[in-house]
């Protein structure tokens, strides 16, 4: 067996059987070997960065992670941006990334780079493989680095000699150890924290975003008081269904510190705490207020929803109705329904940000899952799903646009029949655009809404905040979008994806049902006036 | 005056007035300060990957760097594999990278990456500027970095509390001190050797693929019997109008070996010893054939024609012919021409590679630049254009895919009045076709040839060749772009840029005829049979 497909049994054998890929030469081998393992699925993207936000987004939904294959240095490269998005998101991933031959790197042929160096930017752990003979035990240790606690990037490089050589032999699966717990003295001391404040703010994030968690935050805040805030841009955010409805931390830092106004005490579980997306000049970065004293209830690494279950037993808190709504992937503590299901009406009229958000309200699907990388446009539509039926909301975790489509096209093929509703702005669209093409192609039941607003308006509120927004043509031009006007049903087709324009809300509203209706993707461009 | 507008000043100041920007919120003092810094032509790219491209074609055609503005660790990431292609190039090049503020570095906010490890990873000189004061110092001496020689990355990390703190001051231009020369002793050396042996072999590449390089070249051809091969992906190669014909060292390694099969000696100029590509299992990676002597006559950061006009009078060579084409970048010494000009015939029936290439040869315009990223189907466009008039051929010299169409852009830019040619394979013109946005924008005449084969034709000749062919569908399908066909019609009209689709040879020499004749961008789609 050459060591390709060594690599690939053992993938396949430590449960890591789907492979976003975009290869070349140096990994022929790998592909070709796909043809005698075919447990392995193999998903083609037409650039890296689609495959890696496609593998962020399957193991947000089922926990584990999925490879990438990419080819020598400039493929991580133009996959590096989706992995930093991965990286904030505490997403379990694999990269297997060919390199030329072990005897062929002295002759820095052109595609020759600093590969490892590079590798060494973005990976928590990182490894290239020297000899055909370490090839399977290499891609084992890479899997169970990737779990983390928690979870994180691992790059494993292999070069082509590696690959092409006889004397593979794949390894066992290495065993994931549990997630460590928070030790009881630690429940013991926040519980006598918040028994003694009726000003204290519970900041959950992480895998407190699930089921398990908001139960128990629920709880919590129940017989405390405590409020309850979520971090600002979740991996994955259980909504709906009666869960637990969390106020966002807000993006800007004068309106996140107006949420925190008054408190005493912070408790941190799987998040971490308050700092400005950017600096600004004349406000503060740290966005803690003077006089609160910060808890850690539970670091992202540990076993944050047991941590809120303990503290919630804890401070007597009893689980809040009847309704079980199943096991999440961290267990099985079912939370209690807040609210009856109440959805906004069929909208009608000019199409807003608002009327397009009712619509997605009035008619999102039970089970979907959303993808938001709407930055301004898409601001009304948490509000107007929270009392939705349950789904679950999947964030831009590190700020690097170009993370909606890919990370929509790894969440479909991890969740057949569920239907993916991508939110996408127009400028962030433009970056990974390709990815409809692979959802065409798999036949992924995503649904991309474009909200087109013909710029980067998120910048041009910056350019306001930083205290740069002159009145001058040439600053505008660079933030606006038209010029030429980007035409979305078309560039959709043109990658075999149907596609339609909505100019009111009732055309949105039937586009998007007739879109949930139907299997496979489609492009909705809503033109927000 | 701000960090930004020094910043900008000194850029102006040293000559880089063009700047291909991607900006985010830590660029927009940089923003800001393009209305009150009209000389710098700011021009906006949709993805961070045609900024960093764009620039490389621009200084391809300028010899003198352009500045990308990018945005963060992600901003430079997404562009990195162009810079990959501006290195392989020798391009000069300065990117612009917009940083958190200092103070804000230590909140580890959700777009903080290694981004100084990054840098790393790509550029030839690197600097973060610490402190306002600095800034126009390390603007100007990045500038000067990046003309190397050779040609180099220069990337200065720019916080925003340096852009936006008052206290700036711009620095005046650095000089660029000229190249140095080969020593007479060198020449003299080797112009013993070729005067000693009629089995040389004279490989140039760099500087001396332009016309007074070639005009050396052909008299030491003709007065030594040296057969003249040049290197297989230069950055800018000087054709047509009767210049030199110089058989391009094969990409295949047992072609190339059988290019130099017989000889005695090798001579180097501004080229490197021939190396595979890729390694594959049995074959060579050191093409240079045993019994061979390398010599090195001039190194890629010399002043390589020089030395070739050295070499040429010292083998007491005269020029060649009287037609004087005037001076180029590095001198002015003119070349002979070589043969009367001959085009293809126009072409009809079946569009194959053949007829397509004889459609560009029949009606390539005068001083027409070529950005080549053709892959397999372009490969019998060179024989079709070299009888033809003076051009310039721009190759993928860096191996990384998706560099066309930036480099058409940013070449464009560099070039009013000239038409640009862009020969794009549909699997490499998936990777950046936003670029054609900005040619939309820029109204830049460059016409977009997308030879649509509906596949990775070369990873089927590849997988094949580092013998992994089966016969296996799973493989055979991660190679293939169809399912869905892609439509690049229907793609570039969403970009705003016109577009045809060519089904036989008339109807693409049709529509090349009506793109050359008129202004502003067009893209064809040569279906291929």
């Amino acid at each position: 067996m050459n060591g390709a497909e060594a690599l690939l049994r053992t993938l396949v054998g430590s449960d890591v059987d789907v492979c976003f890929a975009n290869p070349g030469t140096s990994e022929m081998h790998f592909v070709a070997a796909l043809d005698r393992v075919p447990e392995m699925r193999g998903v083609l993207t037409l650039f890296e960065g689609i495959a890696t936000g496609a593998a962020d987004g399957y193991a947000r939904m089922t926990g584990k992670p999925a490879t990438t294959l990419l080819h020598l240095g400039p493929g991580l490269a133009n996959g590096w941006a989706n992995l930093h998005n991965a990286r904030r998101a505490s997403t379990p991933l694999v990269n297997i990334v060919g390199d030329h031959a072990t005897y062929h790197r002295r002759f820095d042929s052109p595609l020759q780079a600093d590969l490892w160096g590079l590798a060494r930017t973005i990976s928590a752990w990182q490894r290239s493989t020297a000899r055909v003979d370490d090839v399977g035990a290499d891609a084992a240790d890479a899997v169970l680095a990737s779990y983390g606690p928690p979870g994180r990037i691992a790059t494993l490089i292999v070069p082509a000699d590696v690959s092409w050589s006889e004397g593979g032999a794949p390894a066992s699966r290495r065993p994931v150890p549990p997630l460590p717990l928070v030790p009881p003295e630690t429940i013991e001391e926040i519980a006598k924290v918040l028994r003694g404040s009726e000003r204290a703010v519970l900041l959950i994030g992480g895998a407190a975003m699930r089921e398990r968690g908001l139960g128990a935050a629920a709880r919590i805040a129940r017989s405390t008081q405590a409020k309850v805030l979520c971090e600002t841009f979740p991996a994955v955010h259980a909504r709906g269904g009666g869960l637990l409805e969390v106020e966002k931390l807000a993006y800007f830092g004068e309106m996140a510190m107006a949420q925190l106004d008054g408190a005493q005490h912070l408790v941190l579980a799987g998040a971490r705490a308050p700092a400005s997306f950017f600096a600004y000049p004349g406000k503060p970065s740290d966005l803690v207020p003077q006089g609160v004293t910060v808890h850690e209830l539970a670091a992202p690494g540990v076993h944050v929803p047991a941590a809120l279950d303990a503290l919630a037993d804890a401070l007597g808190a009893r689980a809040l109705g009847a309704r079980a709504l199943g096991a999440d992937a961290l267990g099985a503590r079912a939370p209690a329904p807040q609210a009856a299901p109440r959805r906004p009406g069929r909208p009608s009229g000019r199409l807003t940000a608002e009327s397009m958000a009712a619509a997605v309200g009035h008619l999102l699907p039970d089970g979907a899952i959303v993808v938001d990388e709407s930055i301004t446009s898409g601001l009304s539509v948490p509000a107007a799903t929270a009392g939705g039926p349950r789904h679950d909301w999947l964030a831009l975790t590190g700020g690097s646009i170009g993370q909606g489509l890919p990370v929509a096209t790894g969440a479909a093929v991890a969740s057949p029949g569920r239907r993916v509703l991508s939110l996408e702005a127009d400028g962030s669209a433009m970056y990974t655009l390709q990815a409809l093409w692979t959802q065409a192609r798999e036949s992924l039941d995503v649904t991309t809404l474009v909200l087109a607003n013909g710029s980067y308006a998120i910048l041009q509120l910056e350019l306001a905040r930083v205290g740069a927004a002159g009145d001058g043509e040439r600053a505008a031009a660079l933030l606006d979008l038209h010029r030429p006007t980007l035409d979305f049903v078309s560039l959709a087709r043109g990658m075999g994806v149907p596609a339609e324009r909505a100019t009111d809300a009732e055309g949105l509203a039937a586009l998007l049902e007739r879109s949930f209706s139907e299997d496979g993707p489609m492009l909705v461009e809503a033109v927000l006036g």
